[in-house]
């Protein structure tokens, strides 16, 4: 496995295409916002090597029979899953953003179950493919990003009722390859990734099947430009002096890109889908049924101990942690934390193989939605509390670098100390302020879909034919 | 393994003094009241003996090895556990009540853990004598009801600043045993049980030792009174001519009682605590966090699944399944009824033996008191939600009896049809009316402890302290 | 005005064909169950006379130039409107259930504003026999009930694509009057009524002119039958030997009946409306609006102040009263119900003369609906509270009846007392249980209109036009 | 009464020592952040000489019988609070940030109120002296910051029994004035102010009488210091070279800065309260009494049309407008903001004078701590749906800057269209952005005081004792 110096030297070799805030930028490795993406990454290759977390951060590979980083492995058992529900809460813990490591991990497995159904079907040879490239990604210890939002365009729309790039297709199909176009979106730290993994973002129908496409490519393929987001966070890192005047000092915000395919060439090996509509929306389901344990009942999770850890913290250096209300709110919000805890480990324990016979296990499909439906409402319920405990100051508080400042810093000292220090009290306080006052809540609430996808996923998933029958049985109702 | 035809044979044969509206209760396999618990209870002895359900409802017992009745079963793993879980699902199915199993069942284990350190920390021998109880009572099948709330009196006070009375205490050591004295409250299906298991329904402090009392009595034992319930909903069963105009037909709402203990004689081998103050909170805590995970968890699902099935059916009857808002609700129920759910799948998958080398497994403690959390304000979103999709009618309507009625049956079958005959529509909308209008919200909030008290004990668990710093090392703040 | 006694001897004269349970009932004065909507009336009636509340109770009407029931009174000002909002709290904190008079007197004014309008546009002349009736029903001081939900069948057939008497219509149309048929529902406390207003349950279309009909007929006339709702607390009334055994001891719960109209004539000058498809929209929109605001701000606020009262009032039996969790919960239930509060004194203030010229004026429209909108969740919320500061004996209390039973009444005397004797803690708790264990959650939430129908409303009284202008205005948008 | 340009004259001439982000501020006019706060305050001089908007922005002072900004007018009835509701909509509407004058002239009509009382009670003369610095300020038409929320240290201890200037305090009263020492935090818009009124933040206790403190100084002020909030959103002004880049361009955030007191001079015609202990709980009650009419019912409802407005906008572009699950959240949107409203209008129209005599009108103080109650959980569900519509970009979108690069204009117009043009799309997106990724949930909530003051407030004006009475009387209880 790769160590962490290794993965920054790989990434540095890289040559891509990156704007941010209308401008190239030279070094992902140096400019202040990429750079974070890059350091997260970094930390979750440290972490594999760390031997207290090598159980949660690595897995053995029966396809290469090696220990492999947990996140490009494809789950055995409901072990793995539990272990994926564990990883997921300790890289939030320890990282405070996105680990960007997650939608490759879920897309992979979401592929594995799906390409073994196809073939099995149709006779595909595509799961074989799949395999081949799991065992070159684990052997080489590659970071792999996964795209799946397309931009989309007129949602009123099917794509080939406006401009067909809208969602990315293929546009051209060759005897060595394919060549895609479009743009998908969102895509969290896909900057600093060896490799893009690519699948659709929705179901498509009948004669939609060039946008019926999965495939892999190298990062900083020909054809690729990657645009980063650019929200007011980005701006004040990109113009402070010292990172530790920051919300999350090392790790920032999740920071996602844009990634244009201007007709991208990929070759067979490497496509693992090519117009099989029927599976379109199976893939999209299974991916979004482990993406969904892991953002809403794991990932968030982490965050969630991190906002806890913050208001009790915030509280004790005020002197309110012993008041009622304050006792009240922190409750509430280890009630939201672990209740979305909760369906990411029933998700796991209620795991199965998928379809029977492939090895691949998945999570319960009914759990993993309403972990991610529920996180969308809770995680905005946990903003509310923290902002509550922390006070207005998360708000107005002055720049730290007042601190240094000869004419205001003795003001500040004063004016600002607490039970602790005004530099500990600004320092947890900025650190509340990148939880309660950024993209946190937008960006939870939609990552891993938005709730109507939930809600569609659980109106599929329930039998309410079964519960009918139990209610009119015990009505006395006979047909 | 009893049979339900032998169960009621045992029931017949106890002579207990039960009141219920002012009048004494003859016969409690007659009274129309009283016959609901006693037929719930015989469903119970009737399903354990059904092969489709035994795997969930009997038990695997290494202190008698042979199969038992689950709800007597002492767990023994993480599957126990789960299969726990599954059976109060099961049981709330099929009987839309209480399966009055469930608190007797979650204070053997309780006990069994607790006097397990007991016995180690304290030297005393209540842990075999439990045992050996409980070997009994699972060779002879026994129905063991469970008596924790006391009646309290004025709850500014503690038990000894007035009526010392107000919590069921020893008023009496002897040679042979004790005399104890109080009463304890909610008691649900207790006038049908074989016998009843009483524990402390509080923590007590130093001075208070004769409120530490745990032991069995046999139903019916001389003085003993049972004052039953007394709702609308009881009046109604009461006054039906026929129970299919009832709610629900067969086994009713939840039945309770006081039970009086007048100077009772219990003999030593069935004194399980007496005195150990220094428990009584361990043991309530544990026991709770079994119940906690049965009655928020898994009870309540099982009643959440005949909810979300009488408002699909409803909603088929009338027309109005495919409209969006009805869709919509429906998602939320489910998501209610499955965040629950996955709280108490994921309290059992936690489960732990406790203390280590008893063989006792109990439930994960944080995850338990969060089912009962969520399922106090999810139930009564539950019954919103179908009320509003069984419409006005729930409230409203005629009785059934009108059918029957020559001068306005031709009425009712021409203005209450739907989609359905208007006797269809009329028995779901019973049914319904049985959820929504009933006692079920406020007794499903206060069952298995009130909202302070779980928020209480997940406040207790949490570790804030781990949390405070893993907030502080991201923020950057050093001690 | 009539006297209350005057309006019992009124009542009793009229020869209705009522049933209640599958029987008929012989004298509604005297029938457990209909005499509490008789008293309801007759405390009514009483109220006006009662100097202390003369203002709030009557109003001066233009048209017959006298002081009157403001029940029956057409709305001259924005104080009117604001007194008819303190009368609908004043009434429900009196009576602890419905006034049976809201849906008469908000159905006169909606009719009022409708048939002034239909007259300007379409010729008619019902704005003048409307306004002949009025004065009538003044004059005599008649109680009014109105009708408006139609029994609908299936709901996802328009009436005409199904039993065509699903919804009330004209069979016939004869020179001197016309015949109709149908039945409506969910008519609150129409037994004890004079007159029935019968106004269109929903907008018509074109082709379903017989379905656009507005009449009035007297209580008792030629083929009208009433058939009574049937509750658990109905069948609780009916067996009691003593009232105060009951949860609203003198006025119970809301009793409502079926009405059906088998071909019922009516003469010209009763009809109100007869064929004008476009109008049939406006009138319930009109009627819904002040409806709302009656019923969703100002009635269910009288309840809340029950509601929060008994739950003061137990807190302090108890002895919990200062405990903050109760202040918390005590609290929340005030905030809940001065929002309804709020939400209906701001639709009195802002509201107007609508048509202008008409004389007659209508609350706010959107501050109207949203407050019926808030009341159907906010009950709920109300419940749950009021459930939990009152304790399970809310669901699983023994009989009042038993504190007069020598074998148990020493023992509850004795287990059930609190800081106040157990007869007391009783009575508020059996008040308790009748919020809380009952139809009022589900009555409310459908009482003047399901939620979608207030969704709809607010849908298209707000001016989303004007609110995307500013909004692209300050972000620099241009077309 | 002043014009945009002149007020602008008159803040370019004063003196102030302002500090941003650690560096001094030269001039506030000119620095990106600092400008939006004097160009909102430029436009409330700009509308109230708009002709369409003067019965709003102006009222006739009867203290110098003048048309007067209204800003700085005393209430002298309720038509006078409503209008003061509908302005503070207009600005908010207008502006869609903080029109930075609530405070100042909330507290001048609290303190009008007191002082009043004060003199009537102490004999003193602060009315007459505020009557007199009132009547100077409208003259003049100058602008008038408010001072309330004091630093507090250390929450769990009183002012003296930690370093004594956490609180505003007289550290010496001397023949010609007092001097004070101490800082206020959150202070909206001072930097842009003429004057500052500063009132205590807290009720004080005995022995506590050096910090019942009342008094109004210049602007710029010799001791006074202003440090600005540095927030993301202002590092990203800081940053812009275009402000048509950022999400509210004109007017920004809300803009808050510290004032510190270094023992400023306060001449006794100034000093309105000056250690009247008993009146410093009363004065700010009055004072948030008014204030949280203002903050929850009517600026957020300003806000709210804008969130709505840009959620109606974003969901047109994006051809979603129509899906129902939009539309339920516009409506819910909608319900929120309008319930806020409504409460705020029920506060204006329910309010009184107070004292009688004074001539000084003050809102319900129930309905206006409800409004602000409400508004804080409000507040973030209108961000949340809002975030909901607009989808993920509100959290990930690229700068607008990059529609000028060259090398990735072409992609952005291209993938970023909707039914609009990237550019538009991308306006309103930023404009969402702000509203979602910012401070404005946290600030919200703590504006006008954090919950937990609401609270205290409803549970010392909600007469508990009344309701009780009425539940025990119904229920049929007797003392």
């Amino acid at each position: 496995m790769k160590s962490a110096k290794e993965y920054l030297k790989s990434i540095e070799e890289l040559k891509i295409r990156v704007y941010l805030n209308g401008e190239k930028v030279d070094s992902i490795i140096k400019n202040p916002v990429t750079k974070t993406v890059v350091d997260a990454m970094a930390k979750i290759y440290e972490l594999a090597q760390n031997p207290s977390y090598q159980d949660i951060m690595t897995a053995y590979s029966p396809l290469i029979q090696e220990r492999i980083n947990r996140s490009v492995h494809l789950f055995q058992s409901k072990e793995d899953l539990e272990k994926r529900v564990k990883m997921a809460i300790l890289t939030s813990r320890l990282l405070g953003t996105c680990n960007y490591r997650c939608p490759g991990c879920d897309i992979l497995n979401g592929l594995a179950s799906t390409t073994y159904e196809m073939d099995k079907k149709m006779g595909t040879k595509y799961h074989e493919k799949l395999i081949n490239y799991v065992k070159w990604v684990q052997k080489n210890d590659l970071a792999v990003s996964g795209s799946v939002t397309d931009v989309k365009g007129d949602r009123g729309k099917r794509p080939k009722e406006q401009d067909p790039d809208m969602y990315v297709r293929v546009v051209e199909k060759r005897d060595d390859g394919i060549i895609v176009r479009g743009a998908k979106i969102h895509q969290s730290g896909a900057i600093a990734a060896h490799e893009h993994l690519v699948i659709p973002g929705t179901a498509f129908r009948k004669g939609e099947e060039e946008y019926a496409v999965a495939f892999a490519v190298p990062s900083g393929s020909k054809g690729l430009t990657y645009i980063c987001q650019y929200t007011p966070e980005d701006a004040e890192r990109l113009a402070a002096e010292d990172q530790y005047q920051l919300g999350n000092p090392l790790y920032g915000i999740r920071e996602t890109c844009m990634i244009i395919f201007d007709d991208v060439f990929v070759p067979w090996d490497r496509v693992f889908m090519c117009g099989e509509i029927e599976f379109t929306g199976i893939l999209v389901s299974r991916f979004a049924r482990t993406h969904r344990m892991t953002c809403g009942g794991a990932c968030k999770v982490g965050f969630g101990d991190l906002m806890i850890g913050a208001a009790q913290a915030v509280a004790e250096y005020l002197g309110i942690s012993n008041a009622p209300h304050v006792r009240e709110k922190i409750v509430e919000m280890v009630r939201i934390n672990e209740t979305l805890h909760a369906c990411a480990v029933a998700a796991a324990f209620r795991g199965m193989e998928e379809p029977e016979g492939s090895g691949i296990y998945l999570p319960d499909r009914m759990f993993s939605n309403v972990a991610k439906l529920n996180c969308a409402e809770g995680f905005w319920r946990l903003m509310a509390l923290l902002g509550d405990i922390c006070g207005g100051l998360a708000a107005t508080m002055p720049s730290e670098r007042e601190l240094k400042n000869p004419e205001t810093s003795e003001y500040i000292k004063k004016y600002l100390k607490a039970r602790v220090s005004a530099e500990k009290r600004m320092r947890i306080t900025k650190f509340i302020q990148n939880w309660v006052a950024s993209p946190h809540g937008v960006g939870t609430w939609h990552g891993a879909g938005s709730i109507e996808a939930q809600k569609i996923e659980i109106y599929r998933t329930v039998n309410l034919e079964e519960k009918r029958k139990l209610a009119e049985n015990l009505a006395g109702i006979k047909d």
